[in-house]
């Protein structure tokens, strides 16, 4: 009985890099080492992307995580197999957005019956999806409206090396973002930060809040909101017994989290946190979505049709996922272990 | 006779951290084997230093730079000789703030005669300078005052690996900042971090600007500063012969250019470079004054008053700014070569 963590899979569109990124960092023997791992979707596209890429893989069909082979040699897959005929690299077609659809779905299913650990989601394009009649933008609303969770209870957080990212706003205008800040939201996005980082299992979080202008403001002599809005919210969220620094000078904030002074750090717009991670290491940044009962992890890259099926793509922002997915799982898994009766089926 | 550069090394405040790390840093070999130093200070505070951290290096008082031992365990000093008493670490004092001001003026005279190739500069206090009967704020000013140039013309360029940012704008409030952009300002930016890096001795540099919006706005569904005010800039700077990119979105652009991509990246607001350079190395981020007669670099943190005396500081900032220095110094000395008549004294 191994107590690697077992994660689902899925493979993302057929026509774009998903099915190869997927097989490509499961042939990695330091990934195999640290998970076990089911792939879900289209057999005959994983076995494609096998031979396409030269892997020493073979696969196994299987019916479910409760029949993995597991050997580093086996590649085990749980063919939803909904796509008629082979998908055309780099096209949009509504049946590889069923096909990538119908993955995610049996990966959801899984999760909900307690028989794997956490969600590592392959790319996905969003005109294929809608071409194939799903009303969710991507796969944050899909996983929220499969899983029946409130999507603004869904949380994604960015993880590279030690530095974890939370995000108060995301796709806004620069100026707009900042106007959004009120004292009361940042205080409910640490709050909320908190919360997830307990159900991941730590303890005691240690947060930091980046703060909005350079040098945190100097003391307002530039600009405001770092102390009419950021402090009285790390004070609030202090008091309701949240351990969290802040406003911190940004440019100091990640560093530190990064060389470990803090668990995790509030970005308050889109870009504070994206240059964060992203300059550290484009390809090692794994966007985690939490709030759904399992983790879901995937790499910071769609589905690259530029390049899907010339057997080129890189692996290592899948590689990082499927990484992050497992060590998330574990830290919650012993939380649950530690706190009362186990999961189903683990 | 090497051609190493030969950089001078103000010491700065003597009460501060600057004489530990210039003397921590000059006892590396791998600094004294890509460039030669004249430490410029006073005689007796650098002497202490050496000996407080237990360096085998003795001290060798040099005339100046056509006088140095240079010797791996010798320690160039120019005896500035500014002090009276030994410096009280870490208290704010009229006489510390003097003798740092002392040495910037000598260096700057080494500078201008042309028997030096750089500076890097120790750190100062600010209410030590100004008690001292400076009128500047900072290194910056003083030293386009002493040499004579607009403090318009003086910018300052980030390092950190392969990663080079200018900034368009600095010490602004956030909103203020992106309120203040122009296509007429960001083209004037571009144009200008192109002269200086052509004037460092890059034929044909490649720059990116940063973009101010998530994704670069998505065509004008995530803000339209990208669109109107950063795309024409780019646009007009391109026609003028310039090779720019952009707006690039602020995740990728500074990742970009660590890789290989640009030679620099304009950042259009304080903490978007700041974040870029110091979430991946703060202590290996250099500043680098450039639009001076020579290049002039500093290690981005301050005195540091809580540590100094106690010779525990770290010396990493100093080691990459002597090496950044000493980088910049044979890029243009190269450039100069090449181009006519050599600098008297080299």
């Amino acid at each position: 009985v191994s107590d690697r963590p077992i994660l689902a899979v899925t493979a993302g569109d057929p026509a774009g890099v998903g099915p190869e990124i997927a097989v490509r960092a499961l042939a990695q023997p330091d990934v195999r080492r640290a998970l076990r791992a089911l792939v879900i979707g289209d057999g005959a596209v994983l076995e494609a992307a096998v031979a396409g890429c030269g892997l020493p893989l073979r696969l196994h069909p299987s019916r479910g995580p409760g029949d993995l082979d597991d050997d580093p040699s086996a590649l085990d897959v749980l063919d939803v197999g909904a796509l008629r005929a082979p998908p055309r690299h780099g096209v949009v077609d509504a049946a590889s957005g069923r096909a990538a659809m119908a993955a995610i779905e049996r990966a959801v299913e899984l999760a909900r019956e307690g028989t794997v650990d956490a969600l590592v989601t392959g790319p996905i394009n969003k005109e294929a999806i809608r071409a194939a009649g799903s009303p969710h933008p991507g796969h944050t609303e899909m996983l929220a409206a499969l899983f029946g969770v409130d999507p603004r209870r869904v949380v994604t957080m960015f993880t590279v090396g030690r530095l974890r990212i939370f995000f108060l706003t995301r796709h806004h205008p620069l100026v707009e973002a900042i106007a959004m800040l009120t004292a009361e939201l940042v205080q409910a996005g640490i709050v909320r930060a908190h919360e997830l980082l307990r159900e991941l299992g730590m303890e005691r979080p240690r947060l930091a809040v980046a703060a909005v202008n350079p040098h945190a403001g100097e003391h307002g002599l530039i600009g405001t909101e770092d102390d009419e809005i950021v402090a009285p919210a790390v004070e609030r969220a202090r008091a309701e017994g949240v351990e969290v620094r802040g406003p911190v000078p940004a440019d100091s904030a990640f560093w530190q989290c990064r060389t470990g002074a803090h668990d995790a750090v509030l970005a308050l717009y889109h870009d504070q946190g994206h240059i964060a991670a992203k300059t550290v290491d484009f390809f090692g940044t794994v966007s985690c979505t939490l709030g759904l009962p399992v983790v879901r992890t995937a790499a910071e890259h769609g589905t690259a049709f530029d390049i899907a099926g010339r057997w080129i793509a890189n692996p290592a922002g899948q590689v990082n996922a499927l990484l992050a997915a497992a060590e998330l799982a574990a830290l919650r898994s012993a939380r649950l272990a530690a706190s009362g009766p186990g999961r189903s089926g683990s």
